[in-house]
C-alpha cells in the first residue's frame, strides 16, 4: 500500500464545507468519489482541516492508502480530469506510510479577505467579506500583534468543538491594505473552531472604533467568547498552506 | 435634463459583452434596464468601452442623460437594488452636460491576469488565462517595453473594426509576477479592438522563447497582424480605469 498526499485548491461556495457528511455534498465527497472512480478502491480521505461551508482553500492536505500502482505525481493529473472544476488537486505525490495529514501538521496558515468599500462588490461575490465603514488600519494592526504568542484562546471559539486543550501559538500575523482589499494572515500550530473568523470579527471592530487594539489582551485573558467580537463571514476565508 | 457619470465593476462571465446586442443580454442591457426601472426613461446608455464577452471591468465608464430628479450620488445605490449581483455601480455622479463617457476620454488602464501553474485553477476560473509551460518574465518585461511609445499598433489589432487610424500612444507597461500569478498592466490614450489581448499572445511568445523580446520592434513596424501571437482569452483581460 501506498501513502498518497495531496495539496487541494477548492473554491468552497458551492460546497457544504470539507467533512463529509449525511445528505449535503461536500469536498471529501468529491475527491474520494473521484479517486474511487480512478482506483476502483473504496478510499478512506484524511483531510488536514475541517474548513467550514463556504470556506476556500489554496493549499488543503489531505492523505489517503492505495494499492493502485499509479505512480504518486501522476494523481494530480488524473483527479484533475475527474473532479469538478472548482475543486483541483495542485500537487500529489508519495509519502512515507506514518504520514498523516491532521496529526503530522506542525501548523497552518490562513489568509482572510476583507473588501473595505460603500459599493457592494461584481469581482468578489462569496470571496470577501464586504465591510462598508471606515475601518482605522493602523490600530487593526497594533491589535493583530496582540494575538501573537502561545494563549488559551478560549475567547476566540465557538461552542461545538470538542478538543481537550484551548491553548495554541500564533507565530504570525499581517493586516495589509491595498486598494480596497484588506489582506490578514495568521500562522499559528492550529487553530481553534472558527477562531480565524472571530479574530477577524474582533479585529473589525477595533478597526471601527468598537473596542481598543489593547484590549485584545484582556480579550485573551477573559477567556470568554462573548468579550470577543462576531465570527466573519466564511467566504473570506482561505486555508493557505499546511506545514509538516 | 441631467447628465450622470457611472463608475462600473463587472464580472464579464455571465454576459455577451458591454455592447447592447440582438438575441444577447449584455452588461449595457442590464444597466439601462435597470435606469429604466428607476426612471420610467428610455435610456440612452453611452459606455467608454465595448468590452468583449466574457471581459471583466473594475472601472468602466458610462453616462446618460435623465430628466429625475434623482441625486447624481444616489443612483448608485439605486441602481446597486436593481441590477444582478454581478453588475456593480461604484459610483455616480451629476457630470458636465458636455461629458461623453466615450469621446472625452484621454485613456484607459487595463490588467491582463496569467496563473502560470501546471495545475488547472479553482479559485481564478474565468478570471485569469492559465499558462502551464515556464515563461521567461524578464524577457517579457523587456518585450513589454518596446510596446511604450506612439505607433501605429495594426499588427496588434483584430480585423472587424473601423477605426480610421491604427496609431495609439502607449504611455506604461508593467509585467509583476507573485507567487503563481504574473499580472501585466497596459495603460494608453486608447487601444484597438484586441489589442491587449493580442499583445499578451505575444508576450507569452516571448515568455516562452517562441520569439525575442526585441523582435517587438519588428512586429510592430510590419503593421502585419499574422506576425503577433494569438489574441489570448477574453477572460484574463479586466478594464481597470478611463481617464478623463
Amino acid at each position: 500500500m501506498k501513502n498518497i498526499k495531496l495539496i487541494i485548491e477548492y473554491d468552497g461556495t458551492n460546497y457544504h464545507g470539507w467533512q463529509s457528511q449525511i445528505n449535503a455534498i461536500t469536498i471529501q465527497d468529491v475527491i474520494s468519489c473521484a479517486i474511487n472512480k480512478l482506483t476502483g478502491e473504496e478510499c478512506n480521505l484524511i483531510g488536514s482541516s475541517r474548513t467550514d461551508v463556504g470556506v476556500h482553500a489554496l493549499g488543503q492536505v489531505a492523505n489517503f492508502m492505495t494499492a493502485s500502482n499509479i505512480p504518486g505525481d501522476k494523481f494530480s493529473y488524473a483527479l484533475n480530469n475527474i473532479l469538478p472544476k472548482d475543486v483541483v488537486i495542485k500537487k500529489s505525490e508519495e509519502v512515507a506510510q506514518n504520514f498523516h495529514s491532521r496529526y503530522s501538521s506542525l501548523g497552518k496558515k490562513y489568509k482572510y479577505l476583507i473588501l473595505n468599500t460603500p459599493q457592494p462588490t461584481a469581482l468578489f461575490i462569496n470571496r470577501a467579506l464586504r465591510y462598508k465603514n471606515n475601518l482605522n488600519i493602523e490600530n487593526m494592526k497594533d491589535a493583530a500583534n496582540f494575538l501573537i504568542g502561545t494563549h488559551d484562546y478560549s475567547a476566540f471559539k465557538s461552542t461545538g468543538s470538542s478538543v481537550k486543550s484551548s491553548v495554541r501559538t500564533v507565530t504570525g500575523v499581517s493586516l495589509e491594505k491595498t486598494d480596497e482589499m484588506i489582506e490578514f494572515q495568521i500562522t499559528g500550530n492550529g487553530f481553534l473552531y472558527n477562531m480565524v473568523r472571530i479574530i477577524v470579527g474582533t479585529l473589525l471592530d477595533v478597526g471601527h472604533g468598537k473596542i481598543k487594539a489593547e484590549d485584545i489582551k484582556d480579550i485573551i485573558q477573559s477567556k470568554e467568547r462573548n468579550r470577543a467580537g462576531k465570527t466573519a463571514v466564511a467566504c473570506g476565508l482561505y486555508l493557505v498552506e499546511v506545514f509538516y
